[in-house]
């Protein structure tokens, strides 16, 4: 109930909030430290910020990660992040060891894995990535594209979790990252808040950082993996840990809110993967995801 | 010349041909021997039969990253891979080097890095990869999915490199590769080899082993970057290298010919990405991609 409160009352003071890209809660959440003495070791406290119930965000991981790797390596724009996710990270201290894999002149490629410590100290490893990075300022401003951007209606026609449509929990739940975002879900997507979970794969919203931070290559490594699950529209129930998350930056996001529309196609066996598309305010096809994650069924 | 009548004559015996699986070109090519006293390390002489002109094809690579991981993992059927790709293998003498990320009851992770040797001897890495394994007859065999399979010709009326369409050259061109493959490609995405592309970022074919090994996990991560550039039929010619490709196996496919169908949605900026299916007899959807190539444009 504190926590819905507290969401109300951010969700009506954003329009107002003028953080930056740079001076950002999720820019300071996500700042690595370089360990003295250790090259391409870096320190982060976790935030508990951005946490699911008590897991902590995986977009919000691989934002971390891909920090590390824009310190460490000589582009500063991911063109294409790996991650393969190994155990569940909690908040607290962790550290990022990074490597070189290879520098190019238009792109260079890098590996990097979270860790955090054991009781006994022992370090434990949460999540292995590897990255080519690039300048995406460098790129020719050619397009030829058939994708279309996805049909949501207008923001103040959709629900984040602050607002109630009638009978409905909160969207999507008491979790501090939803404190941290400006998340409006398309209503052809929120049958499951509602007990009526159309049976498609498919989640829609309207993504922003509820500070008023605009979106950067970075943020959109947390987009990709910010909405709530598209097993929960598929009838589905409990926690849908990813086991693999690749993306895809292909340009850099204009000002104002991102559209981001995730499909699933095919869940068998246990697994299914959810395809994200991120669209910007000049309706640019800006990032593309895809997760092959475990579903827990019944 | 020779090759198009060697691939004729292939083509012609393609269906009298009884390789099986462990018993076929594409498992004594892929087969890699472990280094003695050096645990994770393998050794294997790239095979010259699996190069388009003179670049040795991204997926009998990724199928020989594989083969060294299911050795070096407790499980034995890759369900995700994702590939970097860092520099141009060739033909001859490379080293795998694996690395155990970590061993859990369903899944085992993986990395595995392949090199070769520079003039002075030193090794050169060409790929690197991260890989989550696991046993697909273990898994359930519920599915609930919403793909369709691509609508191909029957495999009559589809055309190989064996093939000659009223002027067409021969297709996909005479490389190694197109003698170890039985590739059909459907006449509608064929417009490219008669000079007249569709304009449409699609690419589809039957796929199967010239010598008729049936199809398995690892046959998959060649299957998936073994057709012509979807670039091709958007009218661009020339090199298209990948930067990043991962695959998702989801299931043991049957015997018998798999349908791949290609989609390119987003060029721009000088890159594209190319999501692949691949179907098997069943009608299941056995295996999915995408990769993020470069293309040259004019």
């Amino acid at each position: 109930m504190a926590d819905a409160v507290s969401t109300q009352d951010r969700a009506a003071t954003t329009v107002t909030k003028t953080a930056t890209i740079g001076d950002s809660e999720f820019d300071r959440d996500t700042a690595v430290t370089r360990r003295a003495g250790e090259p391409g070791v870096y320190d982060i406290d976790l935030s508990a910020g951005w946490t699911i119930i008590n897991a902590v965000n995986g977009g919000y991981l691989l934002a971390v990660l891909g920090r590390a790797l824009a310190d460490a390596l000589p582009h500063s724009d991911p063109f294409t992040v790996s991650a393969h996710y190994l155990t569940a990270s909690a908040p607290g201290p962790a550290v990022i060891r990074t490597d070189v894999v290879r520098s190019g002149r238009t792109l260079s490629t890098g590996q990097a894995s979270l860790f955090q410590y054991a009781e006994d100290g022992t370090e434990v490893e949460r999540i292995r990535v590897l990255a080519s990075y690039g300048d995406l300022d460098a790129l020719p401003d050619d397009v030829r594209t058939s994708a279309q951007a996805p049909a949501i209606p207008p923001i103040d026609q959709c629900f984040g979790a602050g607002d109630a449509p009638e009978g409905a929990p909160p969207v999507p739940g008491s979790s501090a990252i939803t404190d941290r975002l400006a998340l409006k879900l398309d209503p052809s997507t929120l049958g499951w808040a509602l007990g009526a979970p159309s049976g498609k794969g498919e989640m829609r919203a309207w993504f922003g950082l509820a500070d008023g931070r605009d979106a950067d290559p970075l943020s959109l490594l947390l987009a990709v993996d910010a909405l709530p699950p598209t097993a929960f529209e598929m009838g589905l129930k409990g926690w849908v840990p990813t086991v693999e998350l690749t993306v895809h930056v292909r340009c850099r996001p204009a000002p104002g809110p991102l559209r981001v529309a995730i499909t699933t196609r095919n869940l068998a066996g246990g697994f299914l993967e959810e395809d994200a598309e991120v669209w910007d305010t000049q309706d640019r096809l800006v990032a593309q995801s895809r997760q092959l994650a475990r579903v827990r069924l019944g």
